[in-house]
């Protein structure tokens, strides 16, 4: 095989925001798949918050990455090789092998895809793991019922945009938080949310006006002043989803940790009988995409189901987008096309 | 008859503490019961944290005591003339007759009490309001699992005695928290509890003794730097037990909401998948009393579950009596015993 492998490294861990010199580019062979591996040409690689956690050796739920190794990332692409009788060259597969073009990757860790029901770049985002943390938030913490009020905070991210689709779905009133003019209209337009507020304009003007009876459930992806405001705002039996903080990932090592902004003071959650509570979708989610895949099928294909991609070229580009997705610079699912 | 009717009015809403003239003790006519009702006697009188909420009137899950209004609060008494027949006069009873000697009261509202459990006054705390919080919050979110670690705040109190016990019968190791020697000994000595710290002393290293696997549940009843200290040691998976935030009861009108002091950051939620969740036992607990005595009946017989009572008394000393619950002047279960 004449192409080389195109890989993007941690070179380095980041103080505060990554910088295009925490990664290098590297070009390395294309490795050979082992008994019982395939391999696979990697099509779209997904760019997702959680990966600043990995760049960072603060503890966490899952290990850091190590310096000079392969960015972790979800990607979907083409079996090129195949020494697994599940797979076979041709076939569209879904898995987690990293920032790079190629990977030799263990058959059992990869999922095939359907492009009947989505195109492949949706498999990172609404079918992939956004869509499934959308899902299992809701299921297992979020529960909103009909005639509730759901907040969404980046409500046009990959995680926003379904969480509201789905809240939608199950009859509740849905408002998202997204930053800008044409995030919100791209909310309220395409997705069907009933209001979208811009977290750039102060928020408690715009709060009062879309929640004017409350607010039963809050997706959290992103702390700091969109908290702030949201969380006097929560009923009784108020349920908060702590999906992610992204406001504050950048602030220092282990940011949520030690010197990270305080937060609300708890008392309301006594009297207002609130349930804070936080999930990662690694936990069991991957154990439940079948239920979460029939819950999307037919929301797809009957239209109910949209989303909005941001897909830049080449995995040289993958550094400076991730560092724009810290800042909200991307609008919708964040991907990067791998020629 | 002759006896008159002692009662406690609330004549003005405290600003901060509450202090002796928010009150106003007076002298009444005994009601008749009317058809349906029965007369009691009030023994004893419970005074719990939760009184507070109700002498003022910002938003709260109950409505406050009107201004001029008897006090409200659960009393255990003795029937003296019934219009029910479910009743009869010597019948030893429980309900929510307010800080009075006698009270008419319609019978559905009245539960039986039976001293081959426990002695009428335990019927106010291990076996009343204090010790079903204590069941219920564990049923429903703690869920202590064995050889998990649970802290417990106010570890003495009419709650936290029993938290600690019914989590050391389901097999966790438990450390309370509470106010000075004395009551830590109380803590360990009679009720059991694996340690008990003493907030007044730097709860860090403390903590870090008595905790080296962390924390799995952490029982919330003052918040302020207890809460503080506790929150970073949460494990992965951990439970705060939102049942109330005494230290800052005091603090402004309506304490637990705007100019309350800052809370915890709430990054780790995410990334510890957290749950945070308050509840009244009000809510649901009533209902479910017949299961909670079913597990407590055992635990006594045996000798497994302890009590210290604080008994003060005369209804006219219960005002200041009260002012010092807030300030963990109480040690114990505190009731006023009506002459």
């Amino acid at each position: 095989m004449s192409e080389t492998n195109l890989q993007v490294l941690l070179r380095r861990r980041p103080e505060g925001a990554p910088v295009p010199e925490d990664f290098e580019i590297v070009e390395r062979p294309v490795p050979e798949p082992a008994e019982g591996q395939v391999l696979v040409r990697a099509r779209y690689l997904s760019l997702d918050p959680y990966m600043r956690g990995r760049m960072s050796d603060a503890k966490s739920y899952a290990k850091p990455v190590p310096l000079g190794a392969v960015m972790e990332g979800a990607t979907v692409g083409e079996v090129v090789a195949s020494r697994d009788p599940r797979f076979a060259p041709g076939d569209h597969v879904m898995g987690g092998q990293g920032w790079q073009r190629f990977c030799a990757v263990d058959a059992a860790r990869l999922r095939r895809v359907d492009e009947t029901v989505a195109p492949l770049s949706a498999w990172l985002g609404v079918l992939g793991m956004p869509g499934l943390t959308a899902w299992v938030g809701l299921e297992d913490i979020g529960q909103p019922k009909a005639g509730e009020t759901v907040v969404v905070s980046a409500a046009s991210g990959a995680v926003g945009q379904v969480v509201g689709q789905l809240a939608k779905a199950r009859g509740a009133r849905v408002v998202g938080i997204a930053g800008g003019a044409a995030k919100c209209d791209f909310v309220t337009g395409t997705l069907g949310f009933d209001a979208c507020l811009d977290h750039r304009r102060p928020l408690d003007p715009q709060l009062d006006a879309a929640c004017p009876d409350g607010v039963d459930v809050y997706w959290e992806n992103v702390g700091g002043h969109v908290q702030a405001a949201v969380f006097p705002r929560l009923n009784d039996f108020g349920r908060m989803v702590m999906c992610g903080m992204i406001a504050q990932y950048n602030i220092a090592p282990g940011a949520d940790a030690a010197g990270a902004p305080a937060g609300p003071n708890l008392g309301p959650v006594v009297r207002k009988r609130l349930r804070i509570q936080g999930f990662i979708v690694s936990d069991s989610g991957w154990g439940r995409y079948d239920a979460f895949l029939a819950e999307m099928r037919p929301l797809i294909a009957a239209g109910r189901m949209r989303w909005r991609e941001d897909v830049v070229e080449g995995l040289d580009a993958a550094p400076r987008a991730f560092i724009g997705l810290l800042e909200g610079g991307n609008f919708g699912k964040l991907a990067v096309r791998i020629g």
